[in-house]
């Protein structure tokens, strides 16, 4: 295994002292925890939105804490979810008041520890908390870690557009509300030409042959849908998005992200991104915004998935609306 | 070989099409050439800034097209400079009349095509050129394609300050006097973890063992000073640091970019720039702005670079100016 780490035990806790070094006035440390927040929370006067789960899905969650995106982000081990204390931590440190939204992945382990850390925080501190879970992987109906769909790489625009709204001044129905739209209107799909290593493992989650790919995967390395002969990028942008599309059925206009899963250089992703758009245009769908890059990674997985939100003009505004955090580019 | 393209011998052209697909209100593709500029180039009233090189090095150069920092952006094949031909009619598209400063990284090809580009833009078009090299990277002094230093990740930078310059309204030669005021206070070094990979050739450019890592590494695959054993992060974050600052002997305050080299997950990178936030704070320095990500990229080679700015009221100015462009991140 050759990796950039010291101790495979301390990645996490070293990973996130890394990210308060670079970003000093925008982010602290929650004590004792594995929680960042912006550095002004709570911020007065406004509905809290945080996230978490798992660790290896860089950027996600912490490089989108900011104004108009995250207040909070919890990271647990890699690939496991934070406990319900820290989550119940975080919650409270996000909390000025006006209550507190938690976006979360539908992973099993991660909507039961949110669920009991909302509870947690709620009678600790008579936070008023809602939750909304993203399951926007078209993939697989249940999987490995979910029942349900599995949550991806949509849940990004469910950051931006409930963090947007929050900085609005709306109030917590109201955030949820746009919320909900969001998970409502997104569905991705992706593909992995390599497993991912994991520090504690040292070796490949899964075994993928030199001649294979896996359609469907998920961001743990879970089964997809089906293991095939290499394609090349047009036929697996067909593929990724032809579902996608199938599933959604969206109209109009619409924002999509052509997500890198680790290891895979953008110069690719781009590749993919032309057949992307090209299809999205013979659908007589009109792209608005595009975005091409590493949002939810899986470690050093090589692969990529495409997600498309359906857009209204109310998803459009929140989408614009500014955003200051490293994670999200322009 | 595992890569999400189509042909290998289409991978530019295709990438090139994919970014104008994502950005096309950002930025246009100059006909039948693989040089993209801003949309609205030339911008009256401005010094036009360029770049360009080899392509494989994404988001460079074209992922910093917009307001703020470059006009021009031309890529040739992997690894490969762009033509003299190419680059005199991206230097021509981005010229209002007030000149173009050519950004140019310190490699043969590079340079002699730039300076050839530079007299036949003068010729066809009276098209005032200025052109600064950069060469950042402390490890090696002369290398396979270079006569002096290799220009790698401290070329962000020049681009920012220069792009900053330019959109204040600054002429020609203020604008030159920052780019080679940031070039005289940069210092970069980087290691590879693994090889890279050319979509044409299909396997590794070099071969680096199981147990072994590389330090001093271009963003070629070109040999760097010495090879070793695995090293923990911080060793690497030691060494590398610790040789920049040997040559750039900063005082005060500094920018710093932790940079992937294009297969590294970012949670490695954040593990790698706490180790060097905390060096930079034991030589008494202070870090004004902290950059982890990937800025300056080898294909899907694993590792990262240090590069470390000393700054001065002007440069921190100039950095802090407002730029749109996909690749920086916050």
């Amino acid at each position: 295994m050759k990796k950039l780490i010291n101790e495979p035990a301390d990645v996490v806790d070293e990973m996130l002292d890394g990210m308060v070094a670079a970003y000093p006035d925008g982010v602290r440390r929650v004590d004792g925890t594995k929680v960042l927040v912006r550095e002004d929370a709570p911020v007065e006067g406004k509905v809290g939105v945080v996230s978490g789960g798992g660790s290896g899905h860089e950027p996600t969650h912490a490089g989108f804490l900011g104004p108009g995106m995250l207040d909070g982000a919890a990271a647990g081990e890699v690939f496991t979810s934070p406990t319900a204390d820290e989550l119940s931590e975080m919650i409270q440190a996000c909390d000025s008041g006006e209550g507190v939204l938690c976006v979360v992945k539908n992973y099993e382990g991660d909507v039961m520890n949110f669920e009991t850390a909302g509870e947690m925080a709620e009678m600790a501190a008579d936070t008023d908390v809602a939750q909304v879970v993203v399951n926007d992987d078209v993939a697989v109906e249940d999987s490995t870690y979910t029942s349900g769909r599995r949550g991806v790489c949509g849940t990004i625009f469910v950051h931006k557009v409930a963090g947007a709204k929050a900085a609005q001044g709306a109030d917590i129905d109201e955030v949820q509300r746009v919320a909900e739209k969001a998970i409502d209107n997104v569905g991705s799909m992706g593909t992995a030409l390599t497993s991912c290593v994991t520090p504690e493992k040292g070796e490949p989650t899964f075994d993928l042959g030199e001649e294979e790919i896996e359609l469907g995967i998920g961001i743990h390395g879970e089964p997809g849908v089906e293991r095939t002969g290499i394609m090349d990028a047009d036929a697996i942008a067909d593929e990724l998005t032809g579902q996608v599309l199938d599933d959604l059925d969206p109209s109009g206009e619409v924002a999509t992200i052509v997500n890198g899963m680790g290891g895979t250089p953008l110069m690719e992703l781009f590749v993919v991104n032309r057949r992307v758009q090209e299809i999205l245009g013979e659908e007589g769908l009109e792209t608005w915004n595009a975005r091409v890059g590493e949002y939810m990674t899986s470690l050093d997985m090589c692969g990529c998935s495409v997600t498309v939100l359906d857009l209204d003009e109310e998803l459009k505004e929140l989408l614009s609306a500014p955003a200051e955090t490293p994670g999200l580019k322009v």
